[in-house]
């Protein structure tokens, strides 16, 4: 489709300006209000001279992390709101000494300019920020210099970020979103724990939804393979959705994962959530691979944010008889998804310099590392008679026409052919514009 | 991959000069041989003059004809070889006056040679005519004006086509190949009846390679959906094999259907000629589709020559874990073949003015005609409250922007995305570079 957030830059010029982000606009705001401090409010010193129209009780939170939790519990107000908010008054704290004409120029729901004005969910914010200290978890937000980066760059980053476990060590590795629907087959299962143990053995974080199906195998298999994995909730970070996936959680921080949400702690699993959630998902993460997804699936919905997010996307065919590979294999008809046969097929559309850390050295554990073929017994293991002739005919470093192929290897075209194709399926050659082939390195 | 048939054509200079096509100038001196008749034994009049080393019993077989099918039946000599051939010396009864030391030249086998200089099978190409005859059966010559023009294309067509049934009416109508594994799954063999019967109801001539699995599958299900379909041998055209095809054949041949190999009456069933069947396959075809094929699979083969002579190459993809699937998901991953889920799929890449014969007309059998989602159940029938309310926005004319939508929707912009993306996947509208969208008409 093509349509990326380059394209999305030049169409938002009321954000406009010339900064480097999407949202330029409320980055610059945000870092005004937070360049004070850190901004995490286990690390924070209010700045000199902050004030407030509330009357806090509590002493040691920050007035301003303070005002964030409260907006983004304000019933209403979602990221596109609170981005207008903040363009608008340039800090949360801004927000809350405003009038109710000023607010009511914003269009904001009526109801949220009530909330807003009688700071009725102030107390709510306090007693949250309290509970997630007691709960070990964190709050980030958006500009405090450690909220994750790629996050920042969606058009849409949430404003205030939940979060539990050592999500900082699974962020700062290469991260991959594993998605899919909850009503998944064996297939769709077994596939997606595949390739989620298969990234994760090779220190890839595993970004999932935590929901039932697709993104439980997908933590399962990264934790299978010994690695880390990341749950983005659709509900507060207290909140365990589906409830039996509870020893699921506990596993994933256990085992060095992070829970994630943008969401108050609390929030119920509601299904208008969820498509804030999918877009955190593909925020984390550098592609998004789609296991299974039928018509209406939000995983379809994940591919497209992911998308215009200009992440990778991937997706994993089935059978065009099963519902639950319609939506994949439309991606990959459709939709410009690459697709995905085995882990390699992911590391191969990462940047190069993060690829590289990913593969395994070569020949280091050539008995373990068997192709997909080989894995699917379809190989005999070495080469037939015609790919061996043909592969001696080849260099690395000089290509070679299939007419010279052919007069020197003195077969015919057919078996040339045939040769080239099994030769290229193993990786061993690489076809040139032409009709020409050079052996690989 | 995109090495076409252009690429190929730069890369044979020996063959050279302007010509047009890859192998012009076989062609021209083919041209120059049979530009006095049609070169149909059943309607040639020999030349004044022709001479013949032999001194042929038979009455009323041009020579042209009986010294191409002479040629063709030289072990050694396949379509390369006789390309050698007729470019030295212009025609086949040219080399049968052409001394031992003039052939030798040539570097053809020397059995070959000794074959042609004592015309041994002389005897045996009189008799392979009259047999033809008896068979119901046609003889088609490269240049004779009724071979079939889009086979003529291709880089080492065939200097002799044994033909049977309606082959003129078949191959007069749009055809695509459909070919796949012999040992294939039952969800090969489904995908290829239904691919096949939903092509040949709409007046597509279904190519395929008589072999079990797919190959037989696709001939089925073009004569369950009424329509046509060619099968190309690998065997003489008197012999059936695998035997238990019998019916098939016969099947084919009273619903209109044709039997089309380049091998002499009662060439067996060897593997090493198979590969020359299916380029005959992608050459009659403007597109093969390949269904099920595992790795080494000569359906991959299929798809690789097709590609070099410039046909579509589609594939039915498959589960990840299934061998079957490997090779067509292969092809779709890394050699550009086109996903397919449904007919419409191969239609929407035939040429417009050939598209537009198959198409049903729009809203004539609604009521037949469902969408594949719809056929697997996936679909409430209608729309969603969001899809209508966001189709409703949309005008088949002037493009609107996604912030417009959002605005005027009043829809938070992950419903927006969502709504969009099934209107998308209906073929109601159409997504434009810059996040704009369109009605379709």
């Amino acid at each position: 489709m093509g349509r990326r957030v380059s394209d999305f830059r030049q169409s938002v010029p009321q954000l406009g300006g010339e900064s480097v982000l999407v949202n330029g606009a409320v980055f610059k705001t945000v870092s005004e209000t937070v360049r004070a401090g850190s901004g995490r409010f286990d690390s924070y010193t209010p700045p000199p001279g902050t004030t407030s129209r509330s009357n806090s009780s509590l002493q040691g939170i920050p007035h301003m992390i303070r005002d964030w939790v409260e907006l983004n519990m304000t019933p209403g107000i979602g990221p596109r709101a609170a981005a207008k908010i903040l363009e608008r008054f340039g800090s949360a704290e801004a927000l809350y000494k405003a009038t109710r004409a000023e607010l009511e120029q914003l269009r904001l729901p009526p109801e949220a300019v009530d909330t807003i004005i009688a700071r009725e969910l102030l107390p709510r914010a306090e007693a949250e920020i309290t509970t997630v200290k007691k709960l070990c978890g964190e709050i980030l937000l958006l500009d405090d210099g450690v909220y994750p980066s790629s996050l920042r760059e969606i058009y849409d980053p949430p404003i205030v970020l939940y979060v539990k476990g050592a999500w900082k060590d699974c962020l700062d590795r290469p991260c991959i979103g594993v998605v899919g629907s909850r009503r998944c087959s064996t297939y769709g299962q077994n596939s997606a724990i595949m390739l989620a143990r298969d990234l994760a053995q090779r220190g890839v974080t595993v970004i999932s939804g935590f929901a039932r199906g697709i993104d439980a195998a997908a933590h399962r298999g990264a934790l299978d393979g010994g690695g880390r994995t990341v749950a983005v909730l659709g509900t507060g970070i207290d909140e365990v959705y589906p409830r039996d996936h509870k020893k699921l959680a506990a596993e994933i921080l256990d085992r060095g994962g992070a829970l994630v949400s943008q969401f108050p702690l609390g929030t119920p699993p509601v299904s208008e959530n969820f498509p804030y959630r999918n877009r955190i998902i593909s925020g984390l993460s550098l592609g998004v691979v789609v296991v299974e997804a039928a018509e209406n699936s939000g995983s379809l919905i994940t591919a497209r944010l992911a998308m215009e997010q200009n992440r990778e996307v991937f997706a994993v065919p089935g059978n065009i008889t099963s519902r639950n590979s319609f939506g994949t294999n439309y991606l990959i008809k459709g939709a410009g998804a690459k697709l995905v046969q085995q882990w390699q097929d992911i590391a191969a559309e990462l940047p190069p310099q993060i690829a590289a850390t990913l593969l395994p050295p070569p020949f280091s554990d050539k008995g373990n590392e068997r192709s997909l073929p080989e894995k699917l017994s379809l190989l005999p293991g070495g080469l037939s008679g015609n790919e061996t002739s043909i592969l001696k005919l080849l260099a690395s470093d000089s290509p070679a026409h299939i007419d010279v192929l052919v007069d020197q290897s003195r077969l015919p075209i057919p078996d040339v052919t045939a040769a080239l194709l099994g030769l290229e399926m193993r990786e061993l050659i690489r076809a040139l514009p032409g009709k020409c082939f050079v052996r690989k390195m």
